[in-house]
């Protein structure tokens, strides 16, 4: 062991921050002392990672960190928050300095471009378990929730699906574009700050698109119908993943549906929204696409674009379901 | 396996709870959506605790849910803060129903007796490693700090100390007072509350006396004399400890001194404040106790009731450190 908990925060986790003005003090007493803007709602949600669990033992020190941090930045996303604020809790078998290293790189990384802070932690001995709580800001009244809503409201996602579903089955190595996507998820905090006032409803995919889409609609007993050839897939998932076959679950159809750890948005949005909404995420990297619309009726039915039901095999990813996948 | 990840949640987590006006929506979407009162400054901390490090493994699932919370309002304590709001996360090797319900009690007892609402939350598979952040509010600007002591400041502590770590060393069965100090130590939020504008500095005592006064006394390069045979023990610290020994290391001196896991508040008070600080607490169950006088020379000298210094064998707890306790 090279060092007490006080060095390991000292060394690795007090490097230069943002600095907000909204902090008066981080890292270094009993607590963070924070001040929430005038007139902004607090946002907060805490996620973790377990290893074996939520990531393949091989990963990366340096995707570990940011990907405690991106699932976290990815729920704020989903309320249209702004992030400002994260706390760490990092139980670690040992103390490696060059996986710290890697660690604090990978998550300092991502922060920095959020312009997200540390303001406190607590490092423990134990099983490799990471923790992370995200703090943001959403104009108060207008966060976006999962209830809201209405039959006739198109349903988008952002970005594509299924390739970090399609990285786990092929066991992909560290250099490809699909492990890239399960390893390096981006969180869409850019487009959800587009989103209050336009969309009626939004969530983030982590645990696969009907799965979490079914979470919404649950949200007001309501349906939807999703165009499953529409759903938008990356040039690396169409590559590697072969076609879909009529009648049988194949990969196409099945992981952009059912794979989770992709971290997009899906939202709902009014009719006459759906024109500004389009307009406004084409301006961005991950764009949008419309995949289906809400209906009165629930359950979620999914068609083909030969006008051919579609029915899915797997519904997401369940922690502690039988026979769950991850 | 008896739920899914959904079901836990519901199951265990959602029960009745405070209804707090200053939460807008707690468990159940992607994050908490949360409403700081005006003039109020955010306190936020995170503890992690990790069975067989933070907690013999045979701690019952109700002490574990209560400490998890505990430890984080001792946090809120030393900084004067009131408390508010909870998000755990909990990673279990299972989901037996009988170990989350005694889990659920400990937590939600503690919760209710000070009012804080659990706002959001995590359940993952894994080795038994339970994470709390708690937030509370402070009226702003006037929070504790570990900074702020003064040479010539009087050096207070609540409660008794070195109960928990007797009950360690002499492994003590959950039925005996000490015992219970370990396992649903009392945080001291009341004190922390009646202590802004009279306390100079603040800081719980969590890694013992030694280490955690020392925090505090480095946050403004300074120093202190303790007297030793002042620092308050229980009745049955002293009915099981057996008395101290001129020149050896003695528990009647050791635990009091150095061992963790007793969170009581230990802060520096302005001579002009003593008396009030001494009536204001008095009032409460867990009293004050003046133990020592604050330094403008670096270090802490601890001084026997007949004068002799007395050099103590151990500082604190530090989790990964050559020989750590606990």
């Amino acid at each position: 062991m090279a060092g007490t908990e006080f060095e390991i925060i000292q060394r690795y986790f007090t490097r230069k921050q943002p600095g907000r003005v909204d902090v008066i003090a981080g890292i270094g007493d009993d607590a963070a002392l924070l001040r929430v803007p005038a007139g902004m709602d607090l946002v907060a949600c805490i996620d973790t990672l377990v290893a074996g669990v939520h990531f393949p033992q091989q990963t990366s020190a340096a995707a570990i960190g940011h990907k405690a941090l991106a699932v976290n930045l990815s729920d704020l996303a989903a309320m249209g928050a702004e992030p400002a604020w994260a706390t760490l809790s990092l139980t670690l078998p040992d103390n490696a300095p060059s996986w710290l290293e890697d660690f604090a790189q990978g998550f300092f990384s991502l922060a920095e471009r959020h312009r997200v802070q540390l303001v406190g932690g607590d490092t423990t001995r134990g099983p490799l378990v990471v923790t992370v709580q995200a703090h943001g800001f959403v104009p108060a009244g207008r966060a976006l929730r999962r209830q809201g809503a209405q039959p006739g409201d198109r349903i988008y996602v952002t970005g594509t699906l299924g390739d970090a579903g399609l990285a786990l089955q092929l066991q992909e190595t560290a250099a490809s574009v699909l492990r890239s996507r399960l390893d390096f998820p981006e969180p869409r905090v850019d487009a959800g700050l587009l989103l209050p006032g336009l969309a009626s409803a939004a969530i983030d995919i982590s645990d696969g698109l009907l799965a979490d889409l079914g979470h919404l609609l649950e949200a007001d007993d309501l349906g939807a119908v999703i165009e499953v050839d529409a759903v938008p897939r990356s040039d690396a998932f169409l590559a590697s993943a072969g076609p879909g076959e009529a009648g049988k679950p194949s990969r196409f159809y099945e992981l952009p549906l059912s794979a989770g750890d992709d971290y997009e948005l899906c939202f709902t949005v009014p009719e006459q929204h759906c024109a500004a909404v389009e307009h406004r995420l084409a301006t961005l990297p991950c764009g949008c696409r419309a995949i289906g619309v809400v209906e009165a009726r629930p359950g979620i039915r999914c068609q083909r674009a030969d006008g051919e039901d579609y029915l899915p095999a797997g519904s997401g990813y369940q922690h502690f379901a039988e026979d769950g996948h991850g």
